[in-house]
C-alpha cells in the first residue's frame, strides 16, 4: 500500500517535471489561450462541477462539519462565474517569464543579464476551498511552471473534476500533458511522499492551519515558502488622527476577523489612551468584539477581561482583541518585534519621524503608516492574483504573485572572453 | 558535553540575533568605518595572525596534509595585504540596505514600496582557506547582517584570531557586540546544533565538499543556499569560430581545473568534429589533460580512453575531460540538461538562432554564448566580492554578492485606507 502510494506520487511528480521542461519555453500567446479555454470550460462544464461538489457537500454534512466550513466548500453558479472571471484576470496580467530584470556590460565587453525564468514544478498542499485549486493551477501555468495539487479531502470530488477540466482544456491549447497533476490519494502518506521529492519538485507552498504547516516543515526536503499565522498589530501613536485611528482599527478587526491579516493586538500610546480607548472599546463591544486589556486598559475601561502573555502571542482569528497601553513608540516597536508573526503591522500617526522609525524598525513583511493591515493581499497590492503570503525572508516576503513563482538565470553574451 | 555544546551554540546564536536587530539600522557610514578599521587592524596585527597561522600549518604538516592543502591554509605578508584590500573593495561597494527596488501607487492612493533590508543572521559553514572568514564576515556586516562562522578545524587558530580582530575592530566603530560570532568548537556536534536554530539563524550558506553539503541538507531546519558541484559543459556548435572555441575550451579546462566553474565535458557538433577535435585534443594532451571520449571521439583520435556514463556525471576537478560528439544542438541541450549540476554552460557559435535557443533552453544558473565558464564569479560579474554560488532556484541563483544577503519588506504609505 505505502509503496504503491509512493510510486503513484513519484510518477505524477516525474510527469510534472517532464512537462515543466516544455512549459518553460511556451509563448505567452499559447499560455493565455490555454487559460482562456480553462475559463470557458469551467463555465461550460458547470453541471459536472456542481454534481461533484454536491457529493463533497453531502459528505461534509454527514460528517457534521460546521455551516461555515460547508459554506467554504459550496460552489454555485455565481461562484463558478467568479472563478472563471478570476482566470481571465490572470490572462490580463503581464507574463513575467523572459523579462530581463537588469543587464550590464563589463570592462572586458561581456554583457550580463538577469532573466526571469520559471521555477519548474510547484507543489501546493492546501486545505482551503475548491477555488484555490483553480488559482494555484492557473498562476503556476501562467508563470511557466508545472503544478502538483494536493487539496483537502473534504473537497476531493470538486478538486478532481476541476483539475480534470483544467488539464483537458490546457492540453487542447498546447500545454504539455502532465503539467497539471492532482494527487487523487487522500491518505496523508501522499503528502509525506511529495515532501521528499526534491529531484522533481522545486518548491512547496503549503496553505492551511498550523498543524499542516508544521508537518510540512518537519518533513520537507523540498524548499518550502509559507506563513504560519498572522498576529498583526496596530499602534495608535500620540500624534494620531484619532478618528482615522478608530476607523482603521475597526476595519482591521471587524471587517473579516477570521483571516491572517486581521488585527489581533491594538497598542495605544498612554498620552492619548484615555481620550481614545473608552470610545474605541465601546465601538468594538457594540460589534461583538471581546476585549482583553492590560492593567492600564482595565483602569480606563472597567469590567473587561485582563490580558495575559498568552494574549500577546495569540492569533484569535475571531472577534477577540488584545489591547495594551504603551509608554511610547519604543515600547510599541519592542512589543511588536517580540510577539509578531511577521506578517503586517501599522502605525497611525501624523508624526513624520514616528512614521519613518516604524517603517524602518518593525521587522515584518508589510509595514503600514495610516492604513489597515487588512490590505495585505496580492489583489490590493496590484499584483493580480495571489498564490499565498510569505512570512519567510528568503525568495519571497509578503503577498506572492506571478513574479514570485519565477526565478532568474544569468544570460551572458560574449565575444571570446576567457578568464585571465 | 553534548548539552554544553548545544548551550554554547545557542548562546552565540542568540547574541547574534540580538546584535542583528541593531545592525539592521546602522548607517552606511558606520558600517564602512567599521570595515575600514577591520582592514587596518588585519594589517597592523599581522604578526599575531602569522603566529596563529603557523600553528595551523605545523599541525597540518604533522597530520600529513597535501602540499596543495597546506598552501591553501598558509598566510603571509602578501596574502594578508590582499585580504585587507578585499575588505576595502567591499567598502567601495554600494550598500544594498534601504534601496527601494520599486514603488507604485494604487487606485485608492496607497503608495506601496519594496525596500531591501538585511536578512538577519547568516550562518557560514565552510572548509576553505582563512580568507573566507574575512570575506563572509565583511560581506555580512556590510549587508547589515550578523554572522556566525564555523570554519574547518585545520584553520582553527587562524580563524580564531581573525574573528577576534574583526570583532574588536568592528565594535570600536559602533557595530553592536555579538555581530560576529565564531564557533570555537571543533566537534561536529556544533554544526548540527547550528542547523537546528531556525529561531535565531535565518540562512545557512555551506561551502565545501559534497559530504559537508549533504550533511547540512539532511539535518538543516534553517533555510540553506548552496551548490554541490559544478559539472560545466561547453558545446562547440557547427557554426563556431573554431579558433575561438579552442581558446575558450582550453581556458575553461586548464586555467584552474580544481574549481567549480571549470569545464568537465566538451560537446562537439559532428559536422565540425573531425576538423576541430584532433587539434583541440592534442593541445589538451600537451597540457597534461587526460581525455575520455565517446565512440566517435575515439574514431577521430585513436588511443584515448573511452568515456562511460559515469564520466558524463562526474565533476573531475582535475586535468581530466570528457568529450562527446553530438548530432546537433538538440542533442547538446538534452545532454546538458540531463547531466549538468546547473552551474554554468557555454555555447560557441556564430549562429544567432543557436545562441538564442541555447540561452533559453539550457536550465542552468549561468548560460554563456562565446565565453568561458570560468567567468562565473561575483568579481567577474561586477558584483564585488562573492559569498558563494547558488545552484538553487529560490532566492539566489548563480554568484551571490551583497544584494543576495538581503531580503525585502513592503513599506506602505497610507492616508486612512481600509479594506472595503
Amino acid at each position: 500500500m505505502s509503496v504503491s502510494i509512493q510510486n503513484l506520487v513519484v510518477e505524477k511528480a516525474r510527469a510534472a517535471k517532464e512537462a515543466s521542461k516544455i512549459l518553460a519555453y511556451l509563448s505567452t500567446v499559447v499560455k493565455n489561450r490555454a487559460l482562456n479555454r480553462i475559463a470557458a470550460q469551467i463555465q461550460e462544464r458547470e453541471e459536472e462541477i456542481l454534481e461533484a461538489n454536491s457529493r463533497d457537500v453531502e459528505a461534509a454534512k454527514a460528517r457534521g462539519l460546521s455551516p461555515a466550513m460547508i459554506d467554504r466548500l459550496l460552489l454555485d453558479h455565481f461562484r463558478i462565474k467568479l472563478m472563471a472571471d478570476g482566470v481571465r484576470e490572470v490572462v490580463a496580467l503581464p507574463d513575467p517569464v523572459g523579462e530581463v530584470i537588469s543587464m550590464w556590460k563589463r570592462p572586458n565587453g561581456l554583457i550580463i543579464g538577469k532573466m526571469r525564468v520559471p521555477i519548474g514544478v510547484i507543489g501546493f498542499i492546501y486545505e482551503a476551498r475548491p477555488n484555490a485549486t483553480l488559482d494555484a493551477a492557473v498562476l503556476s501555468l501562467k508563470a511557466g511552471n508545472a503544478v502538483i495539487l494536493r487539496g483537502g479531502s473534504e473537497a476531493f470530488h470538486s478538486n478532481l473534476i476541476l483539475t480534470r477540466i483544467i488539464d483537458q482544456a490546457a492540453c487542447q491549447e498546447g500545454i504539455p500533458p502532465g503539467a497539471v497533476q492532482f494527487i487523487d490519494i487522500t491518505d496523508h502518506q501522499a503528502v509525506r511522499e511529495m515532501l521528499k521529492l526534491n529531484d522533481y519538485i522545486d518548491l512547496i507552498i503549503p496553505r492551511g492551519g498550523e498543524g499542516l504547516i508544521r508537518t510540512v516543515l518537519e518533513e520537507a526536503r523540498v524548499p518550502v515558502i509559507f506563513h504560519y499565522k498572522g498576529n498583526c498589530h496596530i499602534y495608535v501613536d500620540r500624534d494620531a488622527d484619532l478618528a482615522m485611528a478608530e476607523n482603521i482599527a475597526f476595519n482591521a478587526k471587524v471587517q473579516r476577523p477570521a483571516v491572517c491579516n486581521a488585527m489581533e493586538t491594538l497598542l495605544v500610546n498612554e498620552e492619548i489612551a484615555s481620550q481614545f480607548l473608552p470610545r474605541m472599546i465601546a465601538r468594538f463591544q457594540e460589534a461583538g468584539v471581546e476585549i482583553r486589556g492590560c492593567e492600564k486598559t482595565l483602569n480606563l475601561v472597567p469590567g473587561i477581561k485582563e490580558a495575559t502573555t498568552e494574549d500577546w502571542e495569540k492569533e484569535y482569528l475571531a472577534l477577540i482583541l488584545a489591547v495594551k497601553v504603551v509608554k511610547d513608540l519604543d515600547e510599541a516597536i519592542q512589543h511588536i518585534n517580540r510577539y509578531t508573526s511577521g506578517l503586517s503591522e501599522a502605525i497611525i500617526t501624523n508624526s513624520y519621524s514616528a512614521a519613518q522609525r516604524f517603517l524602518q524598525e518593525v521587522d515584518s513583511a508589510v509595514v503600514y503608516v495610516n492604513a489597515s493591515t487588512r490590505l495585505t493581499d496580492g489583489n490590493q497590492f496590484g499584483l493580480g492574483a495571489e498564490i499565498g503570503i510569505s512570512t519567510q525572508k528568503l525568495h519571497a516576503r509578503g503577498p506572492m504573485g506571478l513574479v514570485e513563482l519565477t526565478t532568474y538565470k544569468y544570460i551572458v553574451y560574449g565575444s571570446g572572453q576567457v578568464r585571465e
